[in-house]
Parts: structure tokens; C-alpha cells; sequence
């Protein structure tokens, strides 16, 4: 498939499976390092201040294009989820079997827990960031915020790596992926924060040992993610094509 | 086709037709969502403070980036119009029947209401910013504006979704879409708010309940619209070879 | 040719000929309204303030996505050049004849007058920024400036337009284009102001009956854009391929 | 290969070796130029301000801007290095050989220089800011900073133009590249400031003559780069393939 490999495995636990896993481990590690980095940058050169529209632009790019990268270096592997709610969302299509789609899971959280541990030696040993809604936001309006904008990712990974018309979508899906990141943060940074994964939210509760709100980052991105997959699945793909399947 | 599906539909009614209604539906919703999200977030992180140049990068990457997106992923169902000017250039050069793209329009500014009801949801209530011309700036050059801007957006889609030399064109498109409403935002953002979508300003003004200048939105882009696809159409394609045609 | 055609024509004065002239003129016109368009909306913004390092990020990439655009468009009708440094470096390794460079010239110049005329009209009378050397660089400084950047740039127009192997170079040398000239602003801006295009700089002073250190964006971008043309035409290519010719 | 060609030369001294080593020489030139004047351009805005987040966003996004083009233009002459920890990388992952490989070394550190040589002229004798830990980093957290960005960038440029199944890949693999140097920069500005790249910091050291912690970004991304090179070659790469190697 010279799109997206989404992933299939007959067996969870063949060496390309286990390939597999350390991709997506790999290109967790890289996207949460290099996002989270981008938040820390922000308090280093602020003085810890307030967000503003600067930093907000700062970190969106930051993971908008460390999302594409870690989505395109793993995308022959692994698929390059790097994101539970899209492996959810995909399992949920019948494009992964559960037991693989938690494999990928405890890599993902691995790969998110280590680039906090790492981040945390190399800055010094700053704080580091959790996400979390902010002041005069309640938690149902976050979830709700997570809801839309993780199934506007998982949407996109559908639709821009489930095309059966090979031709260019190899090259649109990553940086499709990578942009609907950086454009939603735009809009949920200063609201929910704009996580839609929850190993992006779970690694910096963990290392901080601070998991208040981190509730939402799983509930919101799974229904969300979980409905894109539900609705794509359904409406726009012909279920005998199973066009998602990794066949390299 | 490997380029981006332009749409004619046999039937405006066929299941097909149904699925691409959906597919600008889903799409105008979640570059709405985005764009005017990037905005309430520009006021939430300022305290409603006047546009600066980092909240105007803010914006303009966020629709530019989201739009490449929307139109990404609906490219291979409904051509991924998410514009009501984009239809009616492609309508005025036959490329589209007129009931396709009326039904087409309703998709688009259902689509938008529903990103800025969802909006005002999970800000707790914040108020959705409307596109007017700014003070100082008169409605006419308000209209020429957006007439111009808009004009560059469709010859745009015409110059990268029109090609018979398939290639690469198709990851051309959706970059070059977002990335000409990305640079004219940043021309016109503090003058006519750079819309270039009747429903991108359509939305804000139903949910705000606030219609004054949404005229300009209308009259402004369907004649920059309709200009470039008058052009492009009559003078660099030649009308035998129709290639703007959904072939796929 | 896939990728970027670079114009060179039997007879200067056929239809195609005309319609590449068009192309260049319309490229051209949306470029220098989005790049200039960006310098006055800053002014707008700031109330004329000094440029900060924001309002440089908002005009390096409204200049990067907007000639990414230009190219993309007239890449299939003129080959996109929007830069009469391009069309010299071109003409300089023979692909394409004098007399039609020089209508391209002509085509790309009033398409910069008529994008400022219009930025004139619709933001109600506004100055029109000119391009100068900054307090306290010199002359001689800033051709040289322009020397090093312009020839970045028609280096990368050879590089990526002019493989003979075609592939994906088709969406590379576009994409290339784009950000070399907006990473250039960055480094630039502040000093010769980075224009890299004789067409770019020549529409406002025009407009602003300015002249004032014009001529540095005339020397500087010829001689850079003459040099890549000269060394990477007899250094990297093989005279008996002439890769670069339009040959669709 | 129709992705990024990473260079086996059978004679290091060939023609054609040769004009790689020019190639080498003109990318990296090209990079620094840019991404050191873009360090520059923010003193001068500023007065020599502290480093603020609008300036950190102009610096990473001219610098992954930049890197995209210079891997680009040199992608099917020299592979497009620029970076001796690229070159390393490969050697140790057996893609290039030893010899070759110094001769690349060199042409990046000579471009670098000249780059920084050109930029002290042009801004009429400006100080070339050099890297170096920020106040109240370690070196030792410096050191580990760059051995993880660096990791990121060499395993990105393996998976990207590893990869045997050509297709879009030549796309992906520039933008990859650029992506993450940009992404890095934006979590390793304040910090280590994000080199990736000794050749990057070498040219600002020697034209500056201030070598002070300009170790830090040799062992590094050498560390960084070698365990990419090490992990990727053996984990993903099937020795038997090669894929790597240049054929075209």
C-alpha cells in the first residue's frame, strides 16, 4: 500500500508486529519530546507567563510538524498512529484486532512517558506541563472540545489514508494529519489545550504525577475518535473493500 | 481522477450525490470549527485585545492549515469544495449542475452553523466573531477585496485541480488552497477580514446573530469566484477536453 | 514535462505564447498583492510601528505560501517564473529565448503595478511600502544581500525544477520555491528587506512614485539569479540534455 | 532511486563525486546563510533582545524552511546532507564510505564558513551569534539535548529515504527533514538551541572566534546521529536490501 499502512497483523506477537510496536514507541517519543519541549520552550523564555498568541502559534507548528514527521517515519512500519484515540478509532473500523491495537497502546504510552523523563533530565528539571482546561472552562465543555477536534484528526486519517486511488495520498495523509493538529490547537490551546491523544496528555501526568483533568484526555479523544471511525467506516468506505488493511 | 474531484453528478439525488453532500458538510464544519475557533482563541488569550501580528499569523495559519485539510478529505467524495464561491466558479464553468450545487451551498452553511453552535458550546458561551470591514475601511473597498482575493483562491483551484496532466498535482491542490487563503488572510485580515467563503462569515453571522456586512461575504467572493472561473474556463482550458469533470 | 515547465517557445508571439504571458501577469498580480498586502496590513496593525519579529514571521510566510501559489498556478501555462531574476537565469542557460523573456518581464512587471494599484484602491488610499536598505546598511551591503539570496533561489529553481528524472520534483520545486524565498525574509528582512525579485520591488515604487534604492533590486536579484543560472547550468547539467525545456 | 539519494560513490574522487562535494558545499551554504541570518535579523529588530517566542518561531521555521530546500536542491546530486551528523549516520549504517564521507565533512564546515563570512558583510560586520547552552543548562543536559534531536533528525532521514517501496516518498523525505529540525528548534531554542548539526555550528564559531562550547555540538549529534544510523540499520533496514544506496 503506498499510502498509510494502517496495520493488521495476523499474529501480535511476529517480529513484524514487534517491529511495530517499537516504531510507534519511537515516533511517540519524538512527537511528545519535541511538543511538550515546545511548551517548556514557552516558560523558559517567559518566565513561565501566561500563554500568548505568539506561544500558542509556537507550540501549534511545534506539533503540527513533529505530528507529520512521526506519523511519516512510522507510517511503513507501524501505520504511525502515534495516538491511542486513532488506534481506537481504526480498531473500531476493523482495520486492527484489539490485542495488536493494545499492544500499540502500551507502546504509545511508553514512548510518552520516556520523552517526559528525558525532557525532564535535559531541561534541568523543569516542571513539566499537563494538560488540563483552563480557568472558566468546565470539564464538560473540554470534553466536548476534545469530542470535535479528535474526530476531526481521526476523520482525516480515514479519509486521507483510506483511499483504495493510491496516486498521491501517500504524501497527503501525513501532512494532513500533522495540519488538522496544528490548526485545532490554534483554536482548543487556550480551552482544553488540544490534546486529542491521550498519550500525548498521559506521559507529562505521569512524570509530573499530576493526573487532575487527565480524565478528559482519554474520555473526549476515544468517543471522538471513536465516532470518526464509527461514521467513516460506515458511510464512506464499502465494507467488502477493507481498503485499510496494511497489505505491504 | 488523481487530482481533486471537481463533481458532476448524473443525478443530484443519487447516493453518491448524498454521500458528497455529507462529506462538505462534515468538511465546512471542521474548517469553521478551526478557523473562527482560532479567533475566539485570539480574544480568550488577550482578554478581547485588538488583532496583532502574532494573532494574525495565529488565524491565517489556522485556515490555512485547516482548509488544506478540508479539502484533503473531501476531495475524493465531493471534490472538497467547502466554499459556496468555489462551487459557483466551477457551476459558472460547467463543471457542476446548478442543483448540485445548490444542494451543495445548504451542505456548506449547515455545516458552518453547526461548527459555530458546537463553538459556542465548549467556550462556555463566548461570542462568536463576525467578518465586517474594519474602521476606516469603507463597504466598497471592503467588496473589491474580497473580490480579489477570492478571484486568487478560485483560479487557484482551476490552475491545480484542472490539470489533464494528472502527476502530481494532487497533493498540489489542497496545498496551494490552503496555502492562498493562508497569505491573503494575512494581506486582508485587518482590513476586510480576508473571508473568501460566504459560509466561513455565514455561520458567525447565524450564531451571533449579527448580519451587518455579511452581504460583502456574499457579493464580494461570488464575483471574484465567478470571475476566475469565467476566465480560467474561457481562455486556458479548452472547452472540448472538459477536464474538470469527476471522473473517478 | 512533469514537473515545473520552463517556457521556451517556437514563436514568442503564438497563442500559447500569449497565454503564458497572461499566466505570468495573473502569478505575478496575486503574489505582490498577497506580499505587499501583508506589509501594509502589518503597518495597519501596529499603527506604522517598527517592524517586530511577528510582523516579520506574518510577511516571510505570506511571501512564501503566496509565490508557492503563483508557481503552482502558471507552473503548467508559463512555468511560473513571477521573477524576472528567474526568467534572466533561465534565459541565461538557454532555455528560454530573449524575446520572449523580455515579454515575460513585461508581463510580471504590470502585474506587480496592477496588484499595488489594487492593494491601493482597497485599503482606501494606503501607502505602498517600497523596498530600501535599512538604517545603517549600506548600499553595497544590501546588493550583495540580494546577490546571496537570489541565488538561493534560482539555484533551487534549477535543483528542483530541472531533473530530468521526473517523479515527485513536480510538487518539490514549488513547495522549494516557496520556502527558500520566505526563509530568506527572515534572514533579510531587516536588512535589504529581501526582495529577490526586480517585479516584487518594482509594482510599489511605481505606485508610490518612490524610486529611491530601486535600482539594488534590480542588480542585486539579475546578478544572483545570472550566477545560479551560469553555474548550475554548466556544472550540474549536461548542455546535450537540456532538461529544462518545455516540451509538453 | 527516486527518493533522497544518500550517496555510495565507488571512487571518492570522480567527477561525479566531485560535483556532490560542490553540492554539499552550495546546500549547506545556502542553509546557513539563512538560518544564521535569521538569528541575526532578530538582534537586529530587537536590539540584541532576549530570545522571545515570535523570535523563536522566526528562527525554527527559517531554519526548517530552509533545511527543506538545501536537502531538496542537493537530493539528487549529493544526497542532501548538510550535516556531518547526517553523513555519519549513513557511514555507520555503511551507506557511504569512510572516505567519502570526510570529503563531505569538509565541503559542509567550508560552506558553513563562507555562509557566516557572506552574513558578517552583508550586515556590515554584525556578530554571528554562536550556539551555546543557555544560562543555567548544564553541559552535560546540552550534550543529552542534542544526542535526542539529533536521534530524531538521522532516524527520520532513514525512514523517509530508506524506504525500498519508492513511491511519494521523494516528497515526504525533504519535508520530513525540515519538519523536524523546525520542531526541534522550537523545544531546543532555549535550552541547547537546537543544532542537530555541527556544520551549523562550526561556521559561527570560526568566523566569530568563539569556540566556547562548540564540543557540545560535535559529540552530540554525532552520538545522536550514530545511534539512529545503529538502530535503524539493524532493527528496520534488512542488511541484504541496501536500499540506500545511491543508483541513480
Amino acid at each position: 500500500m503506498a499510502g498509510i499502512a494502517l496495520g493488521r497483523f495476523d499474529d501480535s506477537f511476529s517480529l513484524g508486529s514487534i517491529k511495530a510496536y517499537l516504531a510507534e514507541f519511537i515516533s511517540t517519543l519524538l512527537f511528545v519530546f519535541a511538543g511538550v519541549g515546545s511548551a517548556i520552550a514557552y516558560g523558559k523564555l517567559t518566565s513561565d507567563a501566561a500563554l500568548d498568541p505568539a506561544g500558542l502559534v509556537a507550540i501549534a507548528v511545534c506539533h503540527g510538524f513533529a505530528l507529520f514527521v512521526a506519523v511519516s517515519v512510522g507510517a511503513n512500519i507501524s501505520g504511525g498512529h502515534v495516538n491511542p484515540a486513532v488506534t481506537f478509532g481504526l480498531a473500531l473500523g476493523g482495520q486492527i484486532t484489539v490485542i495488536t491495537g493494545i499492544l500499540y497502546w502500551i507502546a504509545q504510552l511508553l514512548g510518552s512517558i520516556v520523552a517526559c523523563l528525558l525532557l525532564k533530565f535535559v531541561t534541568g528539571g523543569l516542571a513539566t506541563p499537563i494538560h488540563s482546561v483552563a480557568a472558566g472552562v468546565g470539564v464538560i465543555e473540554g470534553v466536548v472540545f476534545e469530542i470535535v477536534i479528535t474526530f476531526a484528526l481521526v476523520y482525516t486519517v480515514y479519509a486521507t489514508a483510506a483511499d483504495p486511488k493510491k496516486g498521491s495520498l501517500g504524501t497527503i495523509a501525513p501532512i494532513a494529519i500533522g495540519f488538522i493538529v496544528g490548526a485545532n490547537i490554534l483554536a482548543a490551546g487556550p480551552f482544553s489545550g488540544g490534546s486529542m491523544n491521550p498519550a500525548r496528555s498521559f506521559g507529562p501526568a505521569v512524570v509530573s504525577g499530576d493526573f487532575h483533568d487527565n480524565w478528559i484526555y482519554w474520555v473526549g479523544p476515544l468517543i471522538g475518535g471513536g465516532l470518526a471511525g464509527l461514521i467513516y467506516g460506515n458511510v464512506f468506505i464499502h465494507s467488502e473493500h477493507a481498503p485499510l488493511v496494511n497489505e505491504f
